[in-house]
């Protein structure tokens, strides 16, 4: 690469293919990873807190702050997460053997939003946010920094389901979890002027790493490629027992492709609401710039992109030949 | 046709492709014609009244009844219709013709409503509803006899947007114009335990009767064909606005086919519910028996038939085939 590696915050509930997500993150050369900010979502944030310093452990990335951030969303309480698609440890059942391995350090003293606010502010115009839980974090400091959107260099989300090709909601008939976690959160996310893309179902349920390509991975990727392997067995198993497929979504991943290689996707121009009351609670809308419609609520909100079509070979391509060790 | 026709209760707000929907069942031996029913929707109930009373006339339906029915949706008020699509007489500037032709005729003295509901008594398993308009009459109808569901052969509606082909809605981003007019009833009608099937925008936007296709059934189809034409044009300058397209989607029409020659679609199986609040308002939702889900919105509610995809080439040929005159 000869243009310097991207600053990227990795806003994160890990799990499962958070954790994928960040192995690929880790050893790609276009980026650096500035801090890991955690979020409740696939389970509850000491969870996720604690498997983000797992991560960083197993990764390596003793120099990257770990800072923990919401607790719940803006209105409402935590609803449990989701065990069944991430195992009750939210990493498929590996956390106790990375645990075994010793101190994984401690978290920065900041909550996750104020550590997005100071490296904005010490990197304007530098830092790539990629988000990949609830959008509460950014909501928070959205409302303490309003600043924020002009400081930042791009904001790349794992979240919505736009029904661009079809598909819909994973948890709902139309919500996808992420977004469906805070929608209040993602609906002020969506609707203020920063560059925020969304990588929802509408591409990611595009592209499945199947078995054998893992299993290749694992093979020559060292001990990322045993990680990857391993914390993917448990999703792989609920995919396959839901969906009847021998493998898994990449999901996070995609939002790191987004951060790394954007022209990856193919990305429709549009305002973006969330629905945060009634049976459509979280669903993401966008209202394409190419359609014309009477007065309506999108009116007068900025339009944002979201992912209608990716380059799956390529993406496929990109995860495989990373440099995991 | 060797079975008996179908006999049918129109329901309607006529409308442009209301007037193409009924000379089309008006022509076809498969059905029987058992009332005209009217509500609001393309413009005020008045309107679309006396609109059907001149189709009537036009299509010498004379021992039709014509039953005036809903002015405004179960809850707020008649939001004025759409002029732009459908011209300011809601015939697309044809009404002042027919109406020279003389006295059109009176409405039946019942409201619609109770049309709907003496018929079905009347004629216990035979009457099939075809609504191409808000269902506000069918949600009325259901009050006053909850008995209904047991008595009726089908109920066919053009109404919707269910996002199974990345196609949504055509006066939000999310919601199409009938269920939009009165969510509550299209709910209503959407969850109680009778066999309703929902066309479409996903199916009714596939069909377009290009400008030749049309001038050919002008150019044959009597007065028929001439009042189709005529009644399409300032349809086919709005869609040719709006969309690019030198014809005309005949929603409505897809309705009437539903009744008449339902293999003519594929079919989804799953509950249904419509938004009724928000933005996502007017929202049609339909939970696939195909998919699992955590519990939610859809649970308890009867399966209901949604169209995602049709015989485009057949259904073209069964239009241009009809016996018009």
């Amino acid at each position: 690469m000869s243009a310097d590696p991207k600053l990227v915050i990795f806003d994160t509930d890990p799990g499962i293919d958070d954790t994928m997500a960040l192995a690929f993150l880790a050893r790609r050369p276009e980026a650096r990873i500035a801090a890991i900010t955690t979020v409740f979502g696939n389970l509850d944030v000491e969870t996720t807190t604690r498997n983000a310093l797992l991560l960083r452990a197993a990764l390596g990335l003793g120099d990257v702050p770990v800072a923990k951030g919401a607790a719940a969303p803006l209105h409402g309480a935590f609803g449990g997460g989701v065990p069944y698609v991430h195992g009750d440890d939210a990493l498929g059942g590996v956390a106790a053997k990375l645990a075994e391995r010793g101190d994984p350090g401690s978290v920065d003293p900041r909550p996750a939003h104020q550590v997005i606010i100071d490296l904005a502010r010490a990197n304007p115009g530098k830092i790539h946010i990629c988000a990949v839980g609830p959008l509460t974090n950014l909501a928070r400091a959205l409302a303490e920094a309003p600043e924020l959107p002009t400081l930042l260099a791009g904001v790349s989300v794992m979240g919505g389901a736009f029904g661009t090709n079809g598909r819909r909601g994973n948890v709902t008939p139309v919500a996808e979890a992420n977004v469906l976690s805070d929608p209040d959160a993602a609906d002020l996310c969506a609707t203020v002027p920063w560059p925020i893309r969304f990588i929802g179902l509408d591409v990611t349920e595009e592209l499945v790493m199947e078995e054998a390509y893992l299993a290749d991975i694992a093979a020559k990727g060292g001990a990322d490629g045993q990680l990857i392997w391993d914390v993917s067995r448990f999703y792989q198993a609920f995919t396959h027992r839901t969906r009847g497929i021998s493998g898994v979504f990449a999901h996070d991943t995609l939002a790191v492709m987004h951060v790394l290689a954007p022209d990856l996707f193919t990305m429709r121009s549009g305002p973006v609401r969330v629905v945060t009351n009634g049976i459509a609670r979280g669903e993401s809308i966008q209202r394409p710039d190419a359609n014309s419609y009477p007065p309506n609520e999108w009116d007068d909100f900025p339009s944002q992109q979201v992912a209608i079509g990716m380059d799956v070979p390529r993406a496929l391509a990109m995860f495989a030949e990373t440099a995991f060790r």
